[in-house]
């Protein structure tokens, strides 16, 4: 199966809106064996909708729309896609219940507008929405199907897990695809290439490999053509014990989210000791709901001066080592497990540029240290891009540091 | 003028890749006047592509592709991008030169397929990429223009600079065509559009208002479709005027830029005390090139423990009115200031959600303080929101408070 994401909504036209929502489904789809075969964004314009989806359903079979579904008059959508399909709009009035309800609990007055919204494509199935007030919509007519969904990131995700990933999934178990995805982290593509070589060129017929490459992660996709999952089950077996060393998540799961896990499992809590990511890396675990459970704090010590002061670093190894160097890192450590009490800390000191690089440490020199009191783990790395990167790329070595020290050292 | 961007890569479809592209460029475009009608990805196929050319260039003039100029077989825009015009592949020496004078700068060897790069479609004008091996291209025939980028975003970016913005606004205003984009914070559209509704109402034919609204930000953009400068100048000296109460900046200034400009010309130094944002606010801050010459560091006090620990908040004050209060952000901000020895600390503790919440203190109750050992500004919000979007609202607030302090008050 084909399928056409189209964007609805003059804010991504302009760029006033980055459109998150074609990258997000594409991957959803490609999990379920359809094939993405081109992304759209255009404007909330009744032709440009009508034009949009005519060319889509020449070449694909489904078509998903996201955006414009919302209560004001440049809204316009459903509208479009009514016509497109010959229907009527008709008052639902199960969504305007649910409207008035959501409205009456938070003491807000429900407007005209949101009676207007109320109106769909007769015949077209309604996808409920419990986070905000356009329910998606399905319509299958022949070779033809249609999802339309809000702009809103979390909305539409949501009514997509809740009312179509399962059937997509399963549809692509019974029509014989079948796909599972590792993440590796702390190695690159080329080493990973050469220790799976043997298994990928053992093979059979319709199974394939994908690496999908990100800054320090690298996820390693198996896939397979044809009915049967036995077979699959087995090959992911032994693909994942040789990515072993470098694996640290499958499906989805984040570096964050594996941090956090192993952390609550051992009753243990971290803290941070941040230089060159500035609170980057404490801001990423923090991400997490929940991350109270086993993150106590950090420090973002960015001068020399708050090395000392906030973690008692020594002035005299600032002075003969540099902030940038393993004497640092390992007394940010000491000191912020020290001053924090927590049971494992994460420190960071690089060189993010674009100034500040010298001969002996160039821009991208990035040390990067894990441990307690008693026994810490230094690394040393060069990265070399841009400022931003060069912060990521040090954001995520830590984490996977933290990650690789919690496995192998018993704290408690 | 009408535009499409076509964005070119595999690795978009299926969802690896945010396109980051489509968006900036779509900016750029619309600021010169030019309509953007349309953004497309397709993959690395030829038929896709010359489809893509074919129907792009039925409805635009100027066709701008990023994505698929690596040394790799699967990058193939430019050869297809010729075959479309007609044009046979020549090699380019000073592409060649160019590449192997920055590998052997690096004491990294070129390969045959870097070799290979340096073909390039006959009578196309190269744009120089400094920052990588991928250079631009431009070409015009007839009413079409077509304009080719690399899909690195720093390296389109760099290319667009330095090669074609300049030549947009130039047109832009030759025809007839201004714009000027004030940034505003701490308020809302609506109130915004009340202040100046009889600005607006008295702009002569030509004349337009945009209202581009993030979070807890709203951009107003006026713009002017009609020859002759002076009169713009003039309505924009009025709108500024206007927008006085809530300007930060002015075409594409951020907060942060903004901050570091008011600490560096006053000669202060700033401290973080975070909460519920874990950092997210010191890392705004140091994603800023130069920032250690007014950035000192920051605390993320995450549990209450920590607060008490690296800030000096008095268990009594957490206990007594919670950790998300004006009393615990008021020793917060002085724990910062005085721990850390800067001049101006800000302060925030908030409930992000999704858990956590009470009946006095629902998910998205956030207190933001600003201050230094003698005079602290406090504010709570309410904005209750996902999780990610309470952290991004407190820290634009955060920042906003900043500004607006620093500008108040005189610490030195």
């Amino acid at each position: 199966m084909k399928a056409i994401i189209i964007s609805i909504g003059n804010e991504l036209l302009i760029g006033q809106v980055i459109n998150t929502n074609a990258a997000w489904l594409g991957e959803k789809l490609t999990e379920a064996g359809i094939s993405v075969i081109s992304h759209q964004s255009i404007g909330d314009e009744k032709e440009a909708i009508t034009a949009g989806l005519t060319a889509a359903f020449e070449r694909a079979e489904l078509v998903i729309t996201t955006g414009g579904l919302g209560p004001t008059r440049d809204d316009i959508t459903k509208v479009a896609i009514a016509a497109y399909f010959g229907k009527k709009m008709v008052f639902h009035q199960l969504t305007w219940d649910r409207i008035q309800e959501a409205f009456s609990k938070r003491n807000i007055p429900v407007s005209e507008l949101h009676h207007m919204q109320c109106f769909m494509p007769e015949g077209f199935e309604i996808l409920e929405n419990d986070l905000g007030t356009a329910p998606g919509l399905k319509y299958v007519d022949g070779g033809k199907t249609i999802i339309i969904l809000p702009g809103v990131p979390y909305e539409m995700k949501h009514i997509v897990e809740s009312h179509i990933l399962t059937a997509l999934y399963t549809n692509a178990a019974l029509d014989g695809f079948f796909q599972h995805t590792f993440h590796t982290a702390g190695t690159g593509e080329t080493v990973i290439a050469d220790k799976i070589r043997d298994f990928e060129d053992g093979l059979p017929e319709g199974y394939s490999i994908a690496y999908l490459p990100s800054i320090a992660q690298v996820r390693i996709r198996l896939t397979k053509k044809g009915k049967g999952s036995i077979d699959f089950e087995m090959y992911k077996l032994e693909l994942k014990s040789l990515l072993e060393p470098w694996l640290f998540g499958e499906n989805g799961s984040t570096l964050e989210e594996v941090i956090g896990d192993l952390l609550r499992d051992k009753k243990l809590k971290m803290v941070t000791a941040e230089s060159c990511t500035g609170g980057a890396i404490a801001a990423r675990i923090v991400q997490l709901p929940g991350a109270s459970e086993f993150f106590e704090g950090g420090f973002v010590s960015y001068s020399n001066g708050q090395k000392t002061r906030m973690l008692d670093v020594v002035p005299d190894t600032l002075n003969k080592f540099g902030a940038v160097s393993s004497e640092t890192i390992r007394e940010m450590i000491l000191g912020a497990v020290k001053k924090s009490g927590a049971d494992v800390a994460v420190a960071v000191s690089g060189i993010a540029g674009p100034d500040g690089g010298t001969t002996d440490k160039p821009v991208g020199t990035i040390w990067i240290g894990v441990g307690n009191g008693s026994k810490q783990v230094i690394h040393k790395y060069y990265y070399q891009k841009d400022r931003q990167r060069n912060i990521e790329f040090t954001t995520n070595m830590a984490l996977i540091m933290l990650r690789k020290f919690l496995i192998a050292h018993d704290l408690s």
